[in-house]
């Protein structure tokens, strides 16, 4: 199996409505630095498991509107109950997946497996959504 | 599948009996920073896999009696062969399992299925265990 | 020269005004993983620079209201500009200057010469504010 | 499910050829960080997954010929398609399956069950290659 | 004083002549992850060191030549000796220098004193080069 | 003004009497992942600041009878205080001192103006000693 994994980052702000998150219920925010990776069985015929730029530039786009939003207030994401490091990843990965559904990955990239979504909301602490490509 | 990571370390004293650690039979110590991850499939109704002020408490106290310690001399360890990182890392993955069983970890705890447990000894070396929470 | 430094991080909320700023105008949110060093000539008859465990709490004690807060409600900092990472790097160094000057490092902090704050905003930036202690 | 991961790096020139590689069809270099995890069940009778030492050097063996290589012109790997990092990682997972199979790794590799090597080419990108031992 | 530092990175391949280069004699590549430092003695009328924004973009103008380059055959550094980390680091700060004076960071960057360039060339070794702006 | 800087570590064991240690006055142990950076004015005819394959090997030689030892019982640092992380890099400062004195540095070592030695116990501290060669 192989992987190819690129970042980039957002910087937005939220609260957290439930009582499991104390302080964190409060408008506050938060840097995540968002890793996606992208898997497949072989690799394809130039070698690789995706076009790297492809890559960069589809995440780019899907986390341009996240950025330097507050994510109370952003529509995609609003009523689908806390927007949580885990929320946020999860929604990540499904914009990502109907990317690589509707080609905008590249030729190749029907070969792709999976995709994993990891968010570092620290140096202590992170959160990621991991699974197959339908 | 997600997962929440969260990290700590602690400062330990050991000698590592066996003629396969060479220079580290004598007494030495190290830093393990250790990321404790928490896998679930879904996430639950607050939208986490976890809650992460819980974990990061739990791991602390689990952490808390063997910082700082010589293990050479720590009673839970002591005569169960050399307490290499990997041993720890298995260690603090079964205190963490019982914990999460005794209902440490939340109400809503018992949706975990996996935990990983990383050791990290340099910035060129590191152990881990992973397993599923019976 | 000698130095110590410790790490600990915030959540925050802001807007910042200014067309300068661009998107990042309207309320958005960081993590700072925030650095503080503590410098002094020689070193104190314990052979340390600071007593770290005061310093840790130190700086815990100055991010606590900081931390999960909406920088632009935040009495202390209101209306002295927009809130910056260069901004909050000054204000952290003088809280932690203040506290060196109130002996709350212990004994012998008043051999402590400078002071330096790192905030670390992204895995692509950071600003640092460095300094004497009068 | 145990694992112990050593890194190590080279740097290494070369050209993509290919019109998806773009501005790396010319010939430019990188910067490889190499990690290279193995992978057992239960941990041997010294309660480890490999011998660190041995399998630190068993990947520096493997790396030096690369080491301040123009892999355009390394008889190994010529012929064979565009020496991607994905590519890369491939052929030091067979390198190192082959020294593991071969008894380089020590007399209890035989329960290694899994290698994974991941190359860091910056900041933001890397590439894994994770695969079972025959 | 204050400082604020942003991060880019180029892939290159070149040869080092001189036996004190060993085998960095031959042809062969590095990726540099860069970070330039800009120091004031005092933040400008927005609370800013510098518009993170142009800072960020007159980096990559800078980097846009160098990377993918071999840069034995790259004329503005050709002829000048080795193009060592530390050499690039400085050719860098010269070509950031030259922009800061040519106006191309912003109307309050004459308050600029002082620039730091940081090549780190793997996870073992870096370099950089620091001075006052003329 | 130039520098480079080279990375290895070192894991022992040590005790620190005296009260502002705490639960350190035990006997435990650490990782120091140890920087060492050279520094000079302007660089040498090659293009460099210092032989980073002699700096390399030379970190490795003061490191190596540090490396696996129980501090407590180290001839070179008993009964001078206690071994903390700032003592320890004084400590690597005066033995690079002095390797740079005796021409193991390489020939043109004597530019060299200053040294600085910084010592990564964790991910949340570290503490560094800096100072001029006579």
């Amino acid at each position: 199996m192989f992987a190819v994994e690129v970042r980039d980052h957002i910087m937005i702000a939220h609260s957290l409505p439930g009582e499991v998150f104390g302080p964190a219920q409060g408008l506050h925010g938060a840097t995540f630095v968002v890793d996606l990776a992208f898997f497949r069985e072989e690799l394809d015929p130039d070698n690789i498991v995706v076009d790297i730029g492809l890559a960069t530039d589809a995440l780019k786009a899907i986390l341009k509107p996240l950025n330097y939003a507050n994510l109370d207030e952003y529509a995609p994401v609003k009523g689908k109950g806390p927007t949580t490091t885990e929320f946020l990843a999860r929604y990540i990965f499904q914009e990502m997946a109907a990317k690589v559904k509707s080609g905008g990955l590249g030729s190749h990239a029907g070969g792709l497996t999976k995709l994993r979504v990891t968010l570092n909301e620290s140096h202590v602490a992170r959160a990621w959504c991991e699974g197959p490509l339908a």
